[in-house]
């Protein structure tokens, strides 16, 4: 070990437990990845702090070091973000996994970043509340909150940015701020919960989330709409908006997709372009909500409308779509996910999914188009073989001419999975002159550059 | 004149025709105040630029004379946001105040920053589209961005910062970015977009605005609630919102206020504490929506609650509503508007208003409190004599004990008006060191403090 780590683990040794730092092969290679196709890196060291002052004095420690600093929530992210390209200190925030407290009347929820978001709902279900921001992983809200995730529910319920009421964060000189308030709106000094929000550890480590949360709905209904054509899905979808039906959920799921959906679930929908939709009102309002949409999606030549309230089968058809890239990645094992994540304006999504499909069939690769089709943003996962490099070009030129379409339309280069290293290319095509604003104030806060390098910037 | 200011005009004469250049007396003392009792400063010279070229001239000849510049909307600000004390040139935006593009699909408008609320909403309504943000005046759009604007629906449509997709900005430098895009959601890069909505033009001139709006409403309720006690009408709002009904407006006018309404409407409401309620939605949902309320309202001793579906009286009963502080400005001519903004957890406003009513009450000024209670947020509106140094005095503390409140239950001292010079001094008890983190990145964006000085900092 390097003398420099060697005092830095010294220096720890004095603030944690033993079983709070780990140099341990095992535990370095499990933090040295995420789930995407991304190259792996080893941390020198990783820390399991309980608490924000522990938190306060890692970073300390590092800062006297001059060692890097990455957040580790559960290392579920799509684009690298928990990958010490640069080494030193990961702190992973497993430890520190408590909700701390839910204020019903208030409808918010303060927890610690560790917290999963299932382990979330199943606390607030006692209390008749949710939580509706759910990423395909059972992501830590530390993590959701780092990438500004969304998720299926996006369309009715906002994403990560919209649902933060507070933060507590350790800076780069470990002093600890509050970026908020318990209160639903504020025009009090600048706005640093919304900057914190998908700052992706740039900018410090969160210790504390305040989130807002919602009354579980009187009545639900989910739905799977069948098309000939995910053209005609798509305009189904606009349509939809454009009616002023306040869906809750709109996932679009191609035919490659609904086959693994079916080897999933061991189910025999037609493996043909799907809507899933869930609707959430009180009964009347719902009942002609759903009475709307069956109406709309026949003018597109859906085949066939299913509606589902059973709890249980409608919670069954959501894990499916939850599970779907973990679908495709143990259908096809040795190959890694790579996952195109671009957002357009609503009346660009057909062009652009049409675009993307037709491009993903001269890649003769495993994969398929998923998407929150509600808000115009769509997924091309491919499964590719990390060991041929030619095959990882092919990839990542398929995923510049995606973001190329996009951002040429108003959209953005990443809808909900953030930049990390993956999309850091990208930076200066969509943000121009912003670009400049957004690395002065990384240099405001962080001058050393000591969280989490190479990561958006 | 000076010599610096004439140096500056003879630059600004080069960029910009004689009618967009104006040193008259009449026109510098309409730049020298907003609607508060704040006290006036003139500006040395007042430009009427028409595009985001002469602004980005504009500010790098302010930079050039080390003169400050203070953006100007309309001047209906409540904490003395465009006052420019330390003088300098004022930009008005009110030649810039065309609606650019309605794209309906895509629920997003583009608009220039002197474009009003009503005149967006004039052009919107031909496309069946409207945009909910509604502060009491007919404030400027960019106005309403630079102090994060909210109204009485907001605690259904979001705050100006939750409907703002992209800004464009003029920076310090004269440099012009893009903070967003028109995509419904963005995890690329910093949240640039939330960090300019509501800096008060401490940061940059905005000259060109995207924003979300929404389809007018299938059908519309309104309601008048009478109560016999204003803490009886808040736990009923708490009520209503626990029980999970998506109010669209819900806003508490109390005993005195009323007052004000039946003089402005020439109407004979009871002159008792009041909630007024809107619901949004399709025929059926509402109707049971309606129905929840009307059983809710009566557990908290409800005098008489009556609905209001024809279009011309609801929006009649809304003017009224936002025309009360005018109201209250007319009925007591000669003296000035000091009009508290305190946002708290919902759970701690029946106290909040309470404390704030007795210590009111106290004070023996004519006044009054209306909020937009839903989200937590009350005005405590007094006329003061700006003559009558105790006066001020007496009224100024009596704000501090209101905020002091607020602040001590996780609330804020501004739910929506900004903090302008109001509420500066408040800033270090409400944010900590968070405030130095503000403070950084106003440096950083604004390193020689060009932009509207003495404001938020």
């Amino acid at each position: 070990m390097e003398t420099v780590i060697k005092n830095a683990v010294t220096d720890l040794e004095d603030i944690l437990q033993n079983d709070q730092i780990s140099t341990n092969p095992t535990i370095l290679e499990q933090h040295s990845k995420d789930e995407s196709y991304h190259k792996s890196s080893l941390p020198d060291v990783v820390v399991f702090p309980k608490c924000n002052k522990e938190v306060s004095e890692i970073v300390q420690i590092a800062a006297k070091h001059k060692l890097h600093v990455t957040p580790f929530g559960l290392g579920s992210c799509l684009e690298g973000h928990v990958i010490p390209y640069e080494h030193g200190i990961t702190i992973d925030f497993s430890l520190m996994n408590k909700v701390l407290e839910i204020r019903e009347k208030d409808f918010i929820v303060k927890v610690q970043p560790g917290v999963t978001r299932k382990q979330l709902n199943n606390e607030l279900k006692k209390y008749g509340l949710f939580f509706p921001v759910d990423p395909g992983a059972n992501a830590t809200i530390g993590g959701m909150t780092a990438t500004n995730a969304s998720g299926t529910m996006s369309v009715r319920y906002g994403i990560m940015r919209d649902n933060v009421r507070n933060l507590e964060v350790v800076l780069a000189d470990g002093s600890i701020i509050h970026t908020g308030n318990s209160a639903a709106k504020s025009s009090s000094g600048l706005h640093l919960n919304g900057l914190f929000v998908g700052s992706e550890g740039t900018l410090g480590c969160f210790t504390e989330i305040t989130l807002k949360v919602y009354g579980i709905p009187e009545h639900i209904t989910a739905a799977r709409a069948s098309f000939q054509t995910i053209n005609e899905a798509v305009e189904a979808v606009v349509a939809i908006r454009q009616a002023g039906i306040p869906v809750a959920r709109m996932e679009l799921v191609d035919e490659p997709s609904m086959v693994q959906v079916n080897q999933h679930m061991d189910s025999n929908y037609q493996e043909v372009p799907t809507l899933f939709l869930e609707f959430h009102g009180n009964e009347a309002g719902l009942k002609q909500d759903v009475a709307f949409t069956e109406e709309i999606v026949k003018d597109f030549n859906c085949i066939e409308i299913h509606f589902e309230t059973d709890n249980a089968k409608r919670n069954q058809l959501w894990d499916a779509r939850h599970n779907l890239a973990y679908a495709y990645i143990h259908a096809y094992r040795g190959r890694k996910l790579m996952v195109t994540d671009v957002c357009l304006p609503i009346s660009e999504l057909a062009g652009a999914i049409h675009h993307a499909r037709e491009a993903l069939d001269t890649l003769h690769l495993p994969g398929g188009i998923v998407g929150h089709v509600g808000d115009g943003n769509y997924h091309a996962l491919i499964m590719v073989n990390t060991e041929d490099s030619e095959e990882i070009q092919k990839a990542e030129a398929f995923n510049k001419q995606i973001v190329d379409y996009s951002l040429s339309r108003g959209g953005t280069c990443t809808g909900e999975h953030g930049v990390g290293i993956g999309k850091a290319k990208y930076q200066q095509q969509e943000h121009g002159d912003a670009l400049n604003v957004m690395k002065s104030i990384k240099k405001a806060l962080d001058p050393t550059g000591l969280f989490n390098p190479g990561k958006i910037f």
